[in-house]
């Protein structure tokens, strides 16, 4: 988890008096969001011992997460620097997350089979072993971990380019540790960088030639999931859930999304939708379009995190998007 | 009249560090915008005697509304806590405004024959009778007034299905206030909860039937207006005036609002923008697209009053939609 | 060079209880703009000599341009309050610029071979002459010797009616100096208020006959250039590039733009990049949509100047319009 | 009246991007401090015919002071810069009142036994006359008239030596005004620029000589009152209440201020307390703690004017003074 | 516990356009500052199921205190409005508690032999049974399972006169409940109105008549401790801890507190700092300072609640008043 | 130079949902208020190739210094955030500068005797070597150029603690490069920990004996200045100059600072006008009282840079010292 530092509202970094701070990261969002569904839920990571790390962990507090795994120690609080794309002009994110308390942990601090024990749901994603040989040296004794306490684990495939950079290559770490996943978030550029599968050019449908490779390629991989973004603009996407199993193919409902408040985090908000939504052993298609509503909800909230109850995601979800005022 | 408390911008109340303050409410809403029309106005209530009600005097002074049979008393200012809506997410209301000073006025506190002296025009909503016997008891005594006095009397239907708590139901208490109207802004499903009058499920054209049975059941009634709100979303709403009278059933243009600054208030704007059209004697076609333009127009500016003035009420009704910056 | 001072957000004069303040002005803005295009440029001008004046002179040291010519002296800053349109509602501007201690320069305080020594391009705008007849005579000054050191010359012939108030008609002024010019940035309104050439009413293509018109009646003249805005509402324009010289007419692709973020300085973002573009040598149709992507970029920054750099320009005009982030 | 524009908190003018705005002015700063203290008053002035004109007038409303003689016209309102001072950092006012609409008022245009007609006190500042020839011919108006209906005029001398560029003199045009009052506002420097009187060198007491002497000189005058500010930093004054009268001199107990909130209108607020403590019949003694009182609380208030109730400033008068939190 | 609304720094009710937003009560305040010193504390209270009850709930978690026996129902969330002082002018506050879900909680749905399973310290304040019937029967069901299980039990008799409105009488209802309390903090205004204890006039040392009479009084309780608040302005207090017990009267050093930031709390704090020290068996003396230099530090924080950690206080506590930066 | 970035007014790390943010650093510090006080600047650094590293750069050149020789590349720009002290609390900083631009610079891409040329002063903080062996380096060879071309040499001694972590001692680092100035900022703590010479323990001037061994120690040594700061509060400070050279030892006047608004930069604005009364041949005695009254201001100003003027200084200087607002 980071913090991040935005210029208020449409305003350049250049002009920035003042930066507007949130808190979030892949796995942490997921973590906040389930709580917001009423699933309890913990975070393990690692933060500085200094005031802007106590302020990260009171963050997960304040929205319900378990902190108890937290760990404090080390240099600095990973950030990034937000600005807010309009119209046609994108949003930029400068990342300043290098020396962080996280890419320094030490993996033997982490007592994994204690962490999970009586846990339902392990989920990582792709940002963690691409941070620094110790994260991933981390991920993988938390999958080994969960894999022999018989927990479902899930991973946002999540390739990040200008990460990777302490020698080991996506792919060479990525795939033991996917081959260890129940259900992962990829697209087509991810299982290219990460998973050493490319649909052919011009495939007419590369998600589902993409997940057809993975689960032969990964035997214990039951689902792929993901979200297509069609941006009209930084102010108007329109997002459908992807998904694949064993029963094929299926398309979520699109959803437009005009204005976006935030658009950081709409991934993460999916994969906590998906997850509360096999908690709760809702059909596939239903359990689908909950993911898709959630994320799309995401977008309307300012922070990195979703804010949304079920109750919201299910009216969405039942076709209420007219946005109407409830008194 | 209550103060409004908004978080910022699209923040959710789980996030509000502060909260923006507007004051508002149906009657009041009416005379400010009157005032900001240049048409002299008056707001009849009672604040509590301590510093937010001074406040709430001072809003609607500020305004330019006659304050003179403004009441100090009673226990606390209204309240309502507003949570922006954005996209297919939609804002939300808290109310918290039982037990205001307004509830517990003492209808003898209010001399309406003094009151209305040299008045040409009287106008109440549905919320006053419905939030205690105390205030539908002013409301009665006020109407009896007006009736005696000659005076045009006016009133939004408006039915809020968490007030009406102290006992009696909608439509006994008014009915027999509505039967001394000349005007009433109402739609079906108000005219359902406070009426009894209740279109045919399927009926083509609702509003007509509905408009049709008010002006056999009150025969004082001479006009039955309304606004469609069409809502594409939270931000992006089309609007459209509805009118019924002896002459029959019109609409007006049909007015595009995107984006929404603010929703609250349109249809108090709507009715202030009839009252002026009226008194200004504007055929009744010109009145009701100039009561929608003013509506449209209040969707522009954040608060719950309309600061149109005649002319850019105008200069809309007019078709100059686009916006074009004026130097 | 002015202060504007605007409402936050969507908020009217009448409610504002503090100004954002920006610094903008025709000249400035092209100059502004260039520097952040990499183009070294400085802005000649006159700026009070107070705190506001050096606040003026520090936002264009700020934005990199080159203040050595800036005099300090004279009464007072010119200011204009702007107040953000929204939706159908369109902006205002209340300018408040009379008196300046632009309009009281001394045009002998200027030594414009000095000034323009090893200087390939000036930039003017039909404001300057507009001020008073001692900002027309450094105009004046300034033009010829431009002229004389064989610098390329542009205008912005920009007619605003609330000026031009010191006795002079605007044809008279700017016709002999609109003749010294290389490239004018003109449409039919300012041709007919400034230089008398009026579009026949119900003319197919005002804009190609007031060119044609313009080539013949001012020699010098080898391009006239100008952007086409289509308002659907205050937050939401089209834009296109015109253009015309020897080879003919020709337009550029139309941007959609929405949401405005601030749509002030458009047109000199235009002119900036139009500069810039003939500076690189690009070609022709290439530099008209390198000035319009920057006119359309400018829309999403908030205040006077066009903080776009080439790159994002570039992007742009390649068809790049979709506003997705940049990680 | 003016809009004053402050950066921020204890920001330069040189770092704003963004200022406070209030209202105030010398006269202005009188009627609305009598309007919190419940006494009625109206506000004579001219604003210019545009929207921040009429923010001006709905400020004056808003704070219950009767506008119905503002007139509605001409160039511009006034403004005034301020940055405020901290520790031994001095505040800094930069004036841009020129050209205003009250400089370029008409004084036929103001009916003054009209506007007189039913007033007890008529109160006026040495600013007016300074602004311009007409401001003091209006000046001039409404103290004929005042002293033929008899009523008690007040005026504050008030110089300003950056004002009086109209060719006159100050004591040339304020002793014939002066000469038509029965209290005034004044202290050894005002009395030096504007009225001719100048204590001797290193006399004692220079305010009683002064005032002796202007009690010679000005028959009509009754009671010259003052206060002496001892600045301890920007942010910690005392403030002593100064009285002359046919019964001598009279001190107020003085009053530490610390931390100051905001200096401006402290004058104002004295005199309006002075009037007030007059209207109520107070002894003299008291007026004076009383109008002593009203003037270091205004140093307690963001902006220009006295926010105090009667009861604050005699809780304050009675020795009340330390701040202990009203629950 | 009741969300606090304050305009922005030194503003008036009057003027706010916006409200600052805390969270803050008597006991919530003690619960979240042993959170900051490590300490274990859970709140137990009631709040409105709504989202404000939620925000509520978050701000406790934030702060790390235990929230599994918040109750979430009933009506309202209490408020107060408070309006900072400054200099001699006081800080206002104005009550909006009145039909709290608090106010309407069931005793019975707590069970508090659950609740106080394994606590060593249990906590109430007088603001509690001062509320309402129900809310004085959950208090006198808690002291009494607390003292069946041997907790130590401290009170804070707080006594609020716009409080107290549902027929019994402050003492009546306290006298019971400070019986079975080991520690209370109280002072002579306390003692006279809640426990029928006034020290006669002109006694020397009121806080050890009261003590002692307390002692006797009480057998059960073994501490009393106040805080000796001398107010020089509302931006600076001097704090003395006071404290009697067997072993007679002490008082601590006396803290200079200037600038204020926020009074609200400090009471509170004072009693946190001395659980803490009890906890910690510090010896008397010193926890007697550490609360002190507890309660000032909360006075230097924005909000209701104490955010300084134990090594801060100590650090204040060993002398180290001076405020040096921290590098 | 660094981006700071602080929670809003007197707010907590804990707290903050925004920062402020400013620019400093010593050496950047130091030309920024030369400039400000009318001598020619330049900054010499490295900034990341990035927006931040943009924004940084626009920074110095609104506050009018040369950016000439600034360079652009490496991984991030430095942090600190700062949270104000208030009253008795210490502010606190956390610094965030580890792997900075600047860290990583390459001393061969500082091309010394052509940034030095025509240079008459040149100054460096002890902050610069600390930081890595790379920036020793530069700052070796900026020395080893500047006494070469025979410039004037200043240096801040400056220890910072949490610095110095690339193996090296400060002792041995400082030495010969202290060895090569002519003037330093340094008092006996910065002695002891870079330059080895310790005051003996109860010495009656530690600040004499230090200034004497180091002009023994270094014979090019020709003046070593300090600063002392008494510390009433985190608000409230008493500030002294201190001075020696070859005819002794000299203090300024003491100047009180009440309130401070922000103590960051203090010494490097001492610095600054010292060499700027050296510049204007001051004699000694007003040197080093400029200097001071420079370094009294600076607490008055926001940010880490002091933005006062010549004149303002001169006027504190000479005594005028009351904060009295200036028209």
């Amino acid at each position: 988890m980071m913090m991040r530092l935005s210029p208020p509202a449409s305003g350049r970094f250049f002009q920035a008096t003042s930066f507007d701070a949130h808190f979030g990261g892949g796995e942490a969002n997921v973590s906040v969001s389930l709580a917001h569904l009423g699933i309890s839920s913990a975070h393990v990571t690692r933060f500085p011992d200094n005031e802007l790390g106590y302020a990260a962990g009171a963050f997960l507090k304040k929205h319900g997460v378990d902190t108890r795994f937290v760990q404090y120690g080390g240099p600095r609080l990973g950030l990034y620097f937000f600005e807010n794309g309009s119209a046609m002009r994108p949003g930029k994110v400068v990342y300043d997350r290098a020396g962080s308390a996280f890419d320094c942990l030490n993996p033997d601090d982490f007592n994994w089979e204690k962490i999970l024990e009586g846990v339902r749901w392990f989920h990582w994603t792709g940002i963690t072993p691409a941070i620094s040989a110790a994260a991933a040296e981390a991920c993988r004794q938390a999958l080994s971990a969960a894999n022999k306490l018989g927990i479902y684990v899930s991973a946002d495939v999540n390739f990040r380019k200008n990460l990777w950079r302490y020698g080991a290559s996506a792919s060479e770490v990525m795939e033991p540790l996917v081959a260890q996943c129940d259900l992962i978030v990829c697209g087509p550029p991810e299982a290219t960088e990460c998973l050493n599968i490319t649909p052919p050019v011009n495939d007419a449908h590369p998600f589902i030639f993409m997940a057809e490779q993975l689960m032969k390629k990964f035997p214990k991989l039951k689902k792929i999931i993901a979200t297509r973004r069609d941006s009209v603009s930084a102010n108007h996407n329109r997002l459908t859930g992807l998904h694949y199993d064993e029963s094929g193919y299926m398309e979520s409902a699109t959803i437009e999304i005009t204005p976006i408040v935030d658009r950081i985090g709409g991934g993460d908000a999916f994969m906590a939708g998906y997850i509360y939504a096999m908690l709760k052993n809702m059909p596939i298609r239903q359990a689908l379009e909950f993911a898709t509503a959630a994320s799309a909800l995401k977008h309307t909230f300012p922070g990195d995190v979703n804010l949304a109850t079920a109750e919201e995601i299910e009216a969405l979800m039942n076709g209420n998007n007219t946005g109407r005022l409830i008194r």
